[in-house]
């Protein structure tokens, strides 16, 4: 499926109310000055985060109305079908917000080679970040 | 342990080259345009995504150097040593990035009753989102 036009209807504003934000029933996410909301993406079979991602309006819409993870890719300044050119398309099972509906929580299923990054490797949490007399370092 | 000049060295800049970012062993955290890079902070025992958050680079610092997460208010435009005042301090178990160096991973254990969303709950991500014609709601 290719990409299409924001179905309706669209998200309705955030509430002013904090107890409504985050005790109410509707989903009002939140996108910063630059239209965008942050994504954590993991497996839902195991719970290994796999990415972390942004997406703008329409990217979330398609993916709540498809089922297929839509991102807004940032240096590309495109809408993002992950998936598309390396077959790792990610099958949406659960979608939840935070308190503050500022964050999006993808759990998915992933085609393909199962992996997410496009160095290769299935996360791309995959460096550990250690710290000396030296500086900040990075280990596999 | 309170709040402390951040320590030296400070962080090196990004690389401009992408195999530097993800092949390389320097950690060169990149911050946004406010200064702030985003952080995902899990329960090292059960994995369990407690919350989203950001760092500058004093709070990065910070955690990195005491073990102890600080994160950057937005809300309270503060230096935050999270469970100062709940007790929920968190305890850095190990601290991650991914390939192109914009997101932070904490894997944490948590102090006093182990919870780290304002609202009471251990996670703030408490609620799904879901889709019908009537639009988008959120249940627990």
């Amino acid at each position: 499926m290719t990409p299409q036009n924001p179905p309706s209807p669209v998200f309705a504003a955030p509430s002013a109310s904090k107890t409504e934000l985050e005790e109410g029933t509707l989903f009002t996410p939140k996108f910063d000055a630059q239209g965008l909301i942050v994504c954590i993406t993991t497996e839902a079979s195991t719970g290994t985060i796999l990415m972390v991602a942004y997406m703008n309006e329409q990217a979330l819409q398609l993916s709540l109305r498809t089922g297929i993870a839509h991102y807004w890719s940032r240096s590309r300044g495109e809408l993002w079908r992950k998936g598309d050119t390396s077959g790792q398309t990610q099958h949406i099972l659960e979608i939840s917000t935070d308190c503050d509906q500022d964050a999006i929580l993808l759990k998915v299923r992933v085609d393909g080679d199962g992996k997410a990054c496009h160095t290769g490797r299935k996360s791309c949490f995959y460096r550990k970040v250690i710290v000396s007399d030296q500086g900040y370092h990075l280990i596999a």
